[in-house]
């Protein structure tokens, strides 16, 4: 169905019948110039932007209208358990072209709500446009924290070992193979779990939610930009350089067996490949007990990659002969 | 300068050092995976969002890259002061083509910053993108509120006044006088007012909360899309209907006197031109003295323009001789 059949105000309704949801702390969600929430007592309010442009972020040949709703999200939820916090309320803006149907933004739509749902994350608000070019999506999203227990980039302390949550790679190797096929339905079934890294990663809430309760961290951050590039922000903010150990790079199984075919420098994808949507974090040498004693709480697994050391020595990559390695691209920088 | 110069991280970099700001409530602005803020005790958190696309809400031909940026977060703060509230934080989101300049860059952060400045708003975040087609800007604005004085749309009674803040039309008119101009130096001395009430809208943040502060008001809303729309959401969300007044819609002078050169049906203009950003609001009768004792805190003029009525009656718009008024375009749809 084409959205000028039930026009500007019909898909606001048909969007707010699907997102609106109650919560003791919603007063006043979709439907009013401005939403009206209340951050309860001693809580901080955490916030985070997203934006998702078509043919920069995403493809529509690539991405189901369903896994797009998700990853809009997912990616915003990602931001909040970087910092600790748990995803409360979010405010969505679209662009919409006139190739877009109803169809897709109700699955679209639906693809939110599976993820808001499985986060307990509440729609609050919002604003849908016409666009004359590609599609826009983007989200805000509130979270919250305890005072104290919000984990930042800039703590990061010389000797901290480094580590990650699940894989690295995947992400970038499934955009790899998605880029040489013409649709997602031709991708191999051999290849589809890396294909799903991409389209569809999971938040790691819990994970950082569990780092922060425990004080375990000394820094945080969400690999959203390729681990060389955000281990950057953490090292500029925090005054440090590191030292990453390749060999120690967790891998999956699909990533080891089939990367070399479809590139012939694997390894720059889990050192630069981006949206892993994996944390980082740092943790002093003597929260080490109390980290592997937490881990069997998260979903995933958490591996040392690495140590922080001084700002001078920079950022190296080092193989087991402690050779460094020379990545052919440092990172993703939307203007290069 | 070519934005590919400094890259995506020289380019957020350069907004951070012009948008950064401190406020006791801002724990960590700018520069980390989300901002944390804390609300102060006792207030309720306000949020809205808006999204200005190239080509559909400005067009780089009709506004400087400074005026711009003061209408982004002028038309999120008009958002705020519906509500009644006072707007606090900032996230800035943008997706930037390739034709856009670090200097245009420069000049709308400027145009952000000195409404923000004006209105005590600050910047705690945002995402810069890359966009292959237009220039997108989503702003979120937070504001604070009183519980118990916030205003909202589905509170209007039968009975009640209908007032509007400032002039109507002068935005609508403004951007017809630049329809017919290549750009707006050609623009006449005489119409420059007109144009600027369309370029530079002023929100009316000290009006909604000497409204909301005084309890004045049954509900609230800021005229964005066209009076008769907007007043549309005020009767749907409180079951009511109205009337509005045709002579009594407070037109400036500039509109009386040049509106004619521009449409042959000048008085759709401030009944569904859209972007006044004056405030719609419905006044219990018995609060009438109240009202024009506080106005004369206003900085513009508020004027009576209907009543409402009840909901089988619809919304109608009389001329002095009780006659209908029917506009030849009802109000603004971005699908239709």
């Amino acid at each position: 169905m084409d959205i000028r059949e039930i026009g500007e105000f019909g898909l606001i309704e048909r969007i707010e019948s699907k997102l609106s949801s109650s919560h003791k702390d919603i007063i006043k969600g979709i439907g009013d110039d401005a939403s009206v929430t209340q951050v309860p007592k001693g809580k901080l309010l955490l916030s985070t932007s997203d934006t998702l442009i078509e043919d920069v972020h995403f493809s529509l040949n690539f991405a189901s209208a369903f896994n797009l709703g998700r990853k809009s999200l997912a990616v915003n939820i990602s931001d909040i358990a970087a910092m600790g916090g748990i995803p409360r309320f979010f405010l969505i803006s679209m662009g919409i072209p006139q190739k877009i149907s109803v169809e897709f933004i109700d699955e679209f739509i639906d693809g939110i709500r599976d993820v808001a749902l499985s986060f307990h994350a509440h729609a609050i608000g919002g604003d849908t446009t016409f666009s004359p070019g590609k599609l826009v999506i983007q989200i805000t999203l509130f979270g919250e924290a305890i005072p104290g227990y919000v984990i930042y980039r800039n703590n990061a302390n010389v000797g901290d070992y480094i580590y990650v949550t699940g894989n690295l790679g995947d992400s970038a190797l499934g955009l790899k193979i998605l880029d040489t096929k013409d649709e997602p339905s031709k991708v191999e079934e051999k290849f589809r779990d890396l294909v799903e890294e991409h389209n569809n990663p999971t938040p790691r809430v819990n994970e950082g939610r569990l780092i922060a309760e425990n004080r375990i961290a000394s820094a945080m951050i969400d690999i959203s930009d390729g681990l060389i590039s955000d281990l950057g922000h953490v090292c500029k903010q925090s005054k440090v350089g590191a030292k990453i150990w390749l060999e120690n790079l967790p891998l999956s199984k699909a990533f080891q067996e089939f990367s070399r075919e479809f590139t012939d420098h694997p390894m720059d994808l889990p050192l630069s490949g981006g949206e892993d949507y994996e944390l980082l974090f740092t943790v002093d040498k003597g929260n080490v007990d109390l980290l592997n004693k937490i881990k069997h709480g998260f979903q995933t697994k958490v591996t040392l990659i690495g140590e922080i050391v001084r700002q001078d020595y920079g950022i190296s990559v080092l193989d087991n002969n402690g050779q460094g390695y020379t990545m052919k691209k440092k990172g993703f920088d939307h203007f290069l």
